[in-house]
């Protein structure tokens, strides 16, 4: 039973490969004539240096090693995002904004959902060093128009903004104690719960935090947080103008909004989304602002950014026909048919050489051949049986 | 100090990203288009999946760790090759010939020597079901041509065979402890050592075993080895047949031959070979027979392949000059603009649209603007100071 892998592990065969690939570079390229550079962090860094701001979800999701060089715990990545936030802290050290794309393998150790791989393919594309909202909506845009490249346009794009809860919890006054039970019960979108534990706070934050999971629909939920939440935190005002303008600017988009997702809380610190396509349970792919993430690594720089799981996406897709290959006989030390073999390969043809006695074709499919007909070689359609 | 990384591990930032990314591509469509079909193995299995008839060496080059879920031992693929024959043996199941290429990182516990890196981007390439010769030539002239679609053509490809050395070992009736001594001297060419170690054998195998390090060289090598060699061997005298078939069919190649090279020796059983090029100390690729390695998956298949770490090879090539991209002014709501950008990219050019108040193009870069004149945007160069 060597041939059993562990659960939540899988191979991509070749018409899966084949899907993958393809999507692969075209998502590179399109991020590649935005501006966004292709960057390849390691698949193994030290431990805190993966964790760096992360929280300790991404702790409890990466796998630990021993490096014998150093005596030190590393880390197999399992998100990119702090690596890429890295590589714009530290190596570039651009004073303006920096605009990066990735596409590499990540590992969980245990699946984040009952449909999601324990190894993922993540691609994402971040920019620093820019705090102001046109940032979000570039990458907003870029991630939508990511999805109508592969041709599954985004159903819906949930919009959040932490900065909401944080302005309350701090208006409020919290302890870190009473933020985390909050955080917990407006994840769990327990209504009884977050009534009692807001029972003894002043006016108006108790009712702005029972509003929260509330305020869910469509633009129109804007008014409606602008009613019901203090107008006097600025931050707060601050975090529903930002949202406004991102639905204005971009009417074009699937938007909803979302204020009690709180998805990331402790890493993102602006806009959050996450964004749906029919067919998938799961949110398809995720992003936000998360300021600050580089101060670890040496410069604190504004960051915003998206992600998503190019195996499942390609899972999502219909299959890709495959391109039909050329059957040709061993040319041996024929060096005419060496030629006509080479000639249709550098016009992009798949052209199967068989070895001598090598008879069927069960690989690329091919459906034509090379024969000699009349001192000549030509191209022949295969006849299905 | 929490962006550096490990020793031995390095992130590809983007000049050295975009020439790997390009040879990537560039190498897995080479392959493609001789037939060879694309897979991706997962990073992590069972590592007695992963060590399958690979031998100690691969098994101490292996990171492990503990899967939560089942509890097992697992292993971080130190190496896609025996990964790639599971596929062929038990997944595919194919009667006929099965030609498979892959390329993905693997991860080394310790570097394999100073310049190499402990991730690294294995591309190969591997030929199953095919017991012949021809299939050899097949693997050596696709990775030749690899190379020659790298720009950097080969400079030489040493040819050795396991099959000799085992040859003599059986036909001296040697123990197995005997075998493993021999086989160090030889890897370390100690002749005396061999000499010493040898002194019992009876002739004609002592004066084999002692003539092998001394049988590299040209092809006037194999009539060499003919007649130093006991020719009373049949396996023996397959594989000086075997080597000068491959020299023979393919002139066109930089063919040396050094019968005493006997890397992966547990793991090979035919023709091996091991590939140079210009200013690179170690062999940049390796690759040989390996028959019967998919029997432990359920299914033994003759099996022959290559392979080669693209980051090392990316870095012998020269710089890719960059593609110059065109700066754009913040589109905001102007239509117009917004429409000429997507116009420039679906045109395959590289626009970085300048959020409002962005200054500089540090990141890719660009030689030409988009300027508005007596209203219509036109593309201008940029005037370097």
């Amino acid at each position: 039973m060597n041939w059993l892998l562990p659960e939540y592990i899988a191979d991509a065969l070749p018409s899966e490969a084949a899907r993958i690939e393809t999507l692969r570079r075209s998502l590179l390229d399109h991020c590649r004539l935005r501006g966004f550079e292709h960057v390849m962090p390691p698949l193994l860094e030290y431990l805190e240096s993966l964790l760096t701001g992360a929280g300790q979800d991404l702790d409890l999701r990466t796998f630990k090693l021993v490096d014998q060089l150093s005596g030190r715990t590393l880390g197999v990545r399992a998100d990119m995002t702090p690596q890429a936030a890295r590589i714009d802290a530290h190596l570039l050290n651009h004073q303006g904004v920096t605009r990066l794309c990735y596409c590499g393998s990540v590992l969980h150790t245990l699946p984040a959902n009952i449909s999601a791989g324990r190894e993922q393919l993540q691609l994402g594309a971040e920019v620093y060093g820019y705090a102001g909202v046109e940032a979000d909506l570039e990458i907003v845009r870029l991630m939508a128009s990511a999805f109508e490249r592969a041709r599954l346009p985004l159903a819906r794009i949930d919009l959040g903004h932490v900065g909401i809860f944080r302005a309350l919890v701090e208006a409020a006054a919290l302890t870190d104690d009473a933020e985390a039970e909050l955080l917990a019960l407006l994840r769990d979108k327990d209504v009884p719960g977050l009534a009692a534990a807001t029972a003894q706070l002043p006016s108006p934050y108790r009712e702005a935090l029972l509003a929260l999971p509330t305020l869910y629909g469509g633009s129109e939920v804007l008014d409606r947080a602008a009613e019901v939440l203090p107008a006097s935190l600025p931050a707060l005002r601050a975090a529903l103008e930002q949202l406004r303008h991102l639905i204005e600017s971009a009417p074009e988009l699937p938007f909803s909004i979302d204020l009690g997702d709180l998805h990331g809380y402790h890493y993102h610190n602006g806009i959050v989304f996450a964004a749906y396509v029919p067919g998938y349970p799961a949110a398809i792919a995720r992003g936000g602002r998360y300021d600050g993430v580089g101060k670890a690594f040496g410069r604190a720089r504004p960051a915003t950014g998206f992600s998503l799981d190019l195996r499942e996406l390609a899972r999502l897709l219909p299959p890709v026909k495959p391109a039909g290959g050329i059957l040709a006989p061993y040319a041996g030390a024929d060096r005419v048919l060496a030629g006509h073999i080479a000639a249709l390969r550098e016009r992009g043809e798949i052209v199967v050489e068989l070895l001598p006695g090598e008879i069927a074709c069960e690989g690329p499919q091919c459906d034509r051949k090379l024969v000699l007909v009349g001192g000549h070689w030509i191209i022949e359609a295969i006849q299905e049986d």
